[in-house]
């Protein structure tokens, strides 16, 4: 089996690869190849990835390159994770949405927007040379904004494109472990789009546990999203929002929060230089590079426990590092292994959330195996949030087509439309912070 | 035909009385009750009806009295202008929403639903007495917020009950004189719910004349909604926004000219009661009814105007007053009347939305006519005015549920839903500051 | 106004031209062309229609024609009624079918699937003439099934295309009758599909009288459908079935009865062979068409009536003779005239009938003006008559498709899933008789 | 884990023992009582089950009784394989309809739905037992027609009835067979209500082998459906339908064989009354009903094969007795066992099928595990396919009313309103030859 890891420099791909490496995976991968269109961090990557392979006592076939035929060329599996920007891109996206007094956020509102208008195009062409080098291989976005980017792939690659992140599952173990039950026993009613979804039951021999941790307030504030939104908020909408959702219902606190902090692609940013700009033997590497991912973790969201620090560090402790590089080698697990396992993917609708049309990619549980991958029922959900799931998924198609069309208007339409920006005054100053520090966007956005 | 005006000592009842007064009604009035809870401001109101009697030499047999259940008894027809809490709650609606940094408005809005909560158990008691008193009479609704408000009250009288409000119909001849044409030739395909919606065609012999005035920036600019969403976004997005739309596609700028300049409700209530506290002749009374109301019209949505001082006095020249008494007695007229007549009114969906359910108050072109008034079918519309409307309406049944269940937690939940606030923590202040200010309220909601 | 009428030369045009010639239309046509592929029957219908301008004393500008080019060329309005393959392909649709033990009827079940597909490829063509000659014309289909038809034709012309068919207005007038009320005062709850549809409700002053009338058997059984389907039925579904329904919901004797009897299509080409080898003066030729017009309604549907001859007599007297004819010129008078009409007509569904999409042809009440023509929303309806609409309107698309395709085995499938034929085989059967009988069918369909 | 068995006495019971007994569940049963009205039959089945357990070398704790209470008292699993009326009921369900000229099957067409009337009220007083003596048990039912019994039981016991049916597994296998596949490594996306489904695609690594095969017409006709179907009625609809469809595709020649052959029920009459006459050790019970399960298979749809006797006699060999048993046995064990499996099961839409309700049972792929079970979404289907399956439910819907309500009214449309039926007048008919044969039915019925 071949895998192509595309964006291979980037600082996550190590969680991937360890996942591998330790062996734990029951594919066997015979190849793997990183690519990056910089060899810089394409050697430090590598450096990280020798040391692992060093500490698992594994000699996986590890090679990297700068030419993205080569690198998918017949490959089985290809991971999506290149950062169109770089993290300087990150930085003007949740900066000029800042200076114009809205949450910056790297996927969710402006931030997610802009991202997207600079990556679409991107992966659109990365997409289509997949079709001509891998016509057979499962394609595994990790990309954000992941639903916005994994739609924008399918309308090449079709139902081969999947979109994957770690958040419904690492939601989903937290609130099994406040209800004092192991995760297998469970079925979580999960639904929703990326990065804005909830968890309407937790099921066990099919009887709804979730009122019971609804109604025990020391449990409901146990874990980070009972404590994030407030055990009277979860009662009141009796589901637990995805964390992002702080954003959306809490966008007050989280906008001051930011305003008041640190960028976090600021932090990135330092962090990242003086790690890439690290060297010395494998093992070195790699310790660095898991001093920085801590580091990372240890402020995750730190703009929704502004002022509570304690409560982060709690929360930070409680985090699995690096779940999504687990998750992705368990989808490739499942595609190949006996029987069915469910995972909450990044697929395309059907009639899993009946008020989407079927391409729409939604984020809920699926049944993968070595047929494919199809999505669960969901049935209604609550109006409230049906009406925000169909509001960022217009503002996301409107994103795509922006990008795809290299429309200005539709740039700003796609900015304005998003729940979390206020005006379309606001939503034209933002795009015009873009164009003036991103030549390359200026040239195509008519 | 005997007619009940619910709240007929109200500012607007002289609007609706003199369309009936000129003659220019089909209908034959035989008999008009204005009821109020308030006798002074009865008698200041009757005051200028009278004088409207001696301006058009009419002599329709007008009684006032703060009898509900006399007021409604056997009538045919009744008006609800209820105002609950009057000029002074409205104030507390705009200015505890501003006080947390969000657009205090009357209907749009935390201002919409905190007077929701103040408004649904008084109309539905109404609607109760009506019910009992007058089984066979037509319903219709002034009292804002109005789809909410009609939404609760066909809760009781069922299709019986009708939401009414000019906006739509301004909009649509304003449309129709920036095309050159008579409204009368016109289709509008105009949809959405009480102040949110959108004009998305306008044809003449089945042919869209729409394109041509978003192509004629001249023409689009001519007219209130073209002056106040600007020709880029209107092209942008293809439809012409009810002029309520302002407040969320250019909340950044409402809200800074919301508190930049005075509330509308503390204009109104100085002018209101200089008003009240007036007297003399019939036709003093009226003359100081109509000084009173141009001076209203004039500063109609100042928010959306600052700073373009002249733009303002052109819109509000352009405006019709009180046209919301002309359509409610054209409602009549057509109830009544030979043949059938299109007007935009808040009745139950049926399926004119698709993405709505049945019992759902929609703001549509409906066909009235001595059978009964049915709405037309719109279909799909554009993602992001189906997000809003459902997360609107999303929020507004939650305001009923708390007010009908008297729920706290679902008033707060009712407030944090709408698109229009931003955060579960302002919300919640904003519901403190009306307990605080409204003791009668504070009983209820537990 | 220029005024088309395809298939001029056919026995129906004087049923259409008699509304216009006796001056009870509004709109003032300026001139009439016949066309029709039969010089022959051309002139004798033209004989008709002189005898009606003397009838009347008008001098309507009458020509005809073969040119199909010059007949619509800048055309306002045009009427296609063209009957291709003439009463001998009606006949092979009413007799193969029957032949195989299935109902054969013109419209209804194998035998309108077999006329769509002669019909099909040649309304296309037509279509496509009058998009290039008559730009602005609006298209007004009669030829049958009209439902079908329609929807193949809007492919071409889009909303221009209306079909129409007297059935439900009908149906309404008999039930006002049998309420004793006048129309003008009702509305009438109707739904469907041409030649599927039911009433479902009528109401006056929004209260629904039909419950009423279900209640009160001598009433109900005092009119055409009443007997029809009989009190006991109505009352279980509580709607009146459009007469068509009669061959779905009592299949078995309408079968028995045609088997019996003599096929309509018989009757009708010896009838119609007599009128047109008749000759004479325009007043003779007049006083022949009335007589066969009168025979031809005194036997309608008689297979419905079969063993009750008295019954079958009272109720075509009751019938209206030509009543499509009015209610096309009502249409185009509506389309110019002041105010809004309602009509049952067949256009696309937007959202009327939740269950069908926005494309598919519907029969609903439609508000028709100058602005152009929208159909009402209808909601929900029983499932089984959802059932039936969508059954017959995927046979129908079926039989399109095949038609425009020449596909056999898509013709099979047009049969076979219609809900009237019993099995593949008997399908396969039918149409093979009907490609024996007819060497164009034949060579087309592969 | 105790398990009841409810209608023991039945034939196909030791298909599900045997499933148990040959110890190849996961699910370790301590206690199976088997409850039926009638004691020799329960002493005979339970002479069989004994003669099992001698084979197997087992000791399951075995009991059996007529107390209904007693057997389900706090059972984990209850199956639910009651047969209101016996074979006795079969016979008339099946020879009243054939005497008047419709299909006369136990399950499909009026004979289902006069099964459903004597069926429903029965059902749902064991439900209610359930509900009340064993709160916490799965409740699989497998008496028919067992989507419509499913719904009726879901209004007493929700989510924890299902409805088993090894139709659809045992055509996934064979299609599987037919395509050098083992099912294991396939996706089957199957969909319908029982008895009404039809597999769409069949995916191995997200890939449809459907087409290859329907390409191929020798592996096409090498299973029971390609034979059944043809292989070109199958290429034109692009799916393979669920062998009961064949008594609606081929609705003329099924019915032509059942009035030219033996009746079904009585065949099996006579079969049973042979076999419960029987006596003799265990190992003799066990012989004769294994004899008397063969034969009952190579007869099974025997209408179908009218004429093609080899045809028949290979089928039969190819199919696997007592699928059932084993289903349902799988079912208890997934819901019990670590990770996911994938069943067709009869349970609740949510979304799954979108044109239907959330609570109509529908027959589609499930995920089964600890949590429970959850359909997947199947998205749009063929427009003919979900008319039919619209109109089944409908009828289902008012067999099941009509049960509960007990009105002759709605007991003559259900069967009037299903497709098999093809008139009200037979629908009349045939519940009046119920009513003559069954006193009670006719006591009850209105």
């Amino acid at each position: 089996m071949k895998l192509a890891l595309l964006g291979g420099g980037g600082f996550r791909t190590p969680a991937i690869y360890r996942a591998l490496a330790d062996g734990s995976t029951r594919t066997q991968y015979d190849a793997v190849v990183l690519y990056d269109v910089d060899q810089a961090r394409l050697d430090r990557i590598g450096a990280v990835l020798a040391g692992m392979n060093d500490q698992f006592g594994r000699s996986v076939a590890l090679t990297a390159t700068t030419d993205l035929d080569a690198a998918v060329d017949g490959a089985d599996v290809v991971y999506c994770a290149v950062r169109v920007g770089g993290i300087a891109g990150r930085l003007l996206d949740e900066t000029a949405a800042l200076a114009e007094g809205v949450i910056g956020q790297e996927t969710t509102g402006a931030g997610g927007i802009t991202f997207a208008l600079r990556t679409v195009p991107v992966v659109t062409e990365i997409a289509e040379v997949v079709a001509r080098r891998a016509p057979a291989a499962v394609f595994i976005n990790f990309t954000n904004p992941v639903g916005l980017v994994t739609e924008a792939i399918r309308r090449v690659l079709g139902d081969r494109a999947i979109g994957i992140c770690d958040a419904p599952l690492a939601l989903c173990r937290r609130v099994a472990a406040a209800l004092g039950r192991d995760p297998a026993d469970l079925w979580f009613d999960y639904f929703g789009i990326n990065h804005l979804g909830w968890l309407r039951g937790v099921f066990e021999h099919g009887h709804d546990l979730l009122p019971r941790l609804l109604a025990d307030e020391a449990s409901l504030e146990s874990f980070e999203e009972g404590r994030l939104f407030g055990a009277a908020w979860l009662r009141s909408i009796r589901m637990i929002p995805n964390e992002y959702l702080y954003y959306y219902d809490f966008a007050t606190e989280a906008l001051t929060a930011m305003q008041a902090g640190r960028v976090r692609a600021e932090f990135l940013q330092r962090q990242q230089e003086s790690f890439y700009a690290g060297g010395g033997s494998p093992a070195a590497a790699l310790r660095s590079w898991e001093a920085s991912l801590a580091e990372r973790e240890g402020s995750y969201m730190e703009e929704a426990w502004n002022g509570r620090d304690e409560e982060l560090r709690n929360v930070a402790e409680a985090r699995e590092t690096g779940g999504y590089g687990r998750l992705s080698l368990d989808l490739v697990d499942a595609l190949h292994g006996d029987g069915h396992e469910v995972l909450i993917l990044n697929v395309a609708n059907r009639s899993s959330l009946p008020f989407l049309d079927e391409e729409a990619v939604v984020e809920v549980p699926c049944v993968v195996g070595r047929g494919g991958i199809v999505p669960v029922a969901i049935g209604a959900v609550p109006m409230a949030a049906e009406a925000r799931i169909v509001a960022v998924r217009a503002a996301e198609r409107a994103a795509i087509e922006a990008a795809l069309t290299r429309s200005r208007s539709l740039a700003v339409q796609a900015l304005a439309l998003h729940p979390l920006v206020p005006s379309v005054e606001v939503a034209g100053r933002i795009l015009d912070r873009h164009l003036a520090a991103q030549p390359g966007l200026a040239e195509t956005l008519r």
